[in-house]
């Protein structure tokens, strides 16, 4: 399972505060943490507050300093993404591409310069999409189009974009079934989500958010942007790997829970 | 979801002793907590220690003092099963019958004349099923047999022996494909099963227990044998619930929120 740690995202207001106060030991903190913690990626987003550009130099250039690890470059703006991934040293993420004609136009050039690994969302001009039907009609139109730009399968991380249980009951099993038959129509391509819209309006949020990744799991989900320092999740991944069958001899289960990192 | 309440079972140390010393107040204590906590049906073994025909009716009679609803009768002696079905006052379930010849034969007259829901057990002669198939082909056994004898498709639960993760870890997957491959052939078919015998042998149980239930909710699994006074699977349940599409507008989920029932 892939992690990418969401936590240094400028919508959240510690971080916002840290980015317009220059507090680099906060954000560096937080860098390390999700590292430690497991995170395969650190997503990198200075969106909000204005002064995007500068605020994603510094964001990238401060958390290099203290990991050597990939970062997932987040934003809507395609020049802040530029200045993003050209400060890179590992092979980033891209979050995110998508099938809306000008997003693609923008993005992909970027994916093919640095050879990064991309987000794909499963939406284009006709907006969020509206069903199982839709969301594997797009996805094919992005794994055809990708591939035939000569990004490789294992680059490319589809997000179904799942949408809040509140607004229809329906919406988790709509991810659900969506994740299944892009796992098997697509055995090399990822499959990522974020894990909070879900449970958006309901209570208990939390509780939903476990349930949704690990059903996901299941179905052949293999990427996640979550919060790494949030232990709870993180065993339940680690459980979901084991239960999911990728976890030989439950060998890296045992482990974590000798490393005290896995917790019921 | 249907909740079998596992915890009035001989082979817990604390209702031996109670069997033991005819703790009648201990016993009620359990079955009302476990009716209160959303179980619909609760199971009722007294095999372990001797006595089992006496402790059947014993057990029988006192939880039915205080609770108004299905038990489900556990025992692998026929003799103890005919006990305790014979003075079920609500339609109860038996706890279990296989494809194997000897106990088809010794339950299935049963299952006629008590008009009983009944746990199919997905092994035959062959023993414990080896694979995906294997269960496939022995729960057509099963519904073919309990169907032409007159069983309706909804007073049966197939349960498809799910076997430590420990011992191999693909028997998690085997579990969640055939629930997936049970629940499209046989839409009106119930598939239950156990919690934990899945993290047999391996640390924080409770994690790996949590984890197999949700993700095979997922797969069409309806039915757990479980304890209800787990508030955290309990909550877990609803939550499942809701992800898979089966709760209307989250309206349960929300009065289960509502009522103190669901916490993260």
């Amino acid at each position: 399972m892939i992690v990418v740690g969401e936590l240094i995202n400028s919508s959240r207001k510690a971080i916002a505060q840290a980015i317009a106060q220059k507090d680099k030991a906060y954000i560096q903190t937080i860098a390390r943490n999700q590292a430690e913690a497991g995170a395969s990626f650190i997503d990198i987003n200075g969106a909000v507050g204005g002064n995007e550009l500068e605020n994603m130099k510094w964001l990238v250039e401060i958390v290099q300093e203290v990991v050597d690890m990939p970062l997932c470059i987040d934003s809507p703006d395609p020049v802040a993404l530029k200045v993003g991934l050209e400060l890179c040293r590992k092979t980033p993420m891209i979050n995110s591409i998508s099938a809306e004609a000008d997003r693609w136009e923008q993005i992909l050039p970027m994916v093919q310069q640095f050879k990064t690994k991309v987000i794909a969302l499963c939406m284009d001009e006709a907006g969020m999409p509206e069903s199982v039907a839709d969301r594997l009609r797009v996805a094919e139109k992005l794994v055809t189009g990708l591939t035939a730009a000569g990004v490789p399968e294992d680059d490319i991380y589809l997000d179904p974009l799942v949408k809040p249980l509140a607004v229809n009951h329906s919406f988790g099993v709509e991810i659900l079934e969506t994740t299944r038959a892009l796992r098997q129509k697509y055995p090399n391509v990822h499959i990522i989500s974020g894990l909070s819209n879900v449970s958006y309006g309901l209570p208990e949020r939390k509780l939903l958010n476990r349930i949704f990744m690990i059903m996901s799991a299941a179905m052949g989900m293999d990427a996640f942007i979550l919060d790494p320092l949030d232990q709870t999740i993180m065993s339940l991944l680690a459980g979901s790997r084991a239960l999911a069958g990728q976890d030989e001899y439950c060998m890296d289960y045992i482990a974590g829970f000798r490393a005290g990192k896995i917790k019921a």
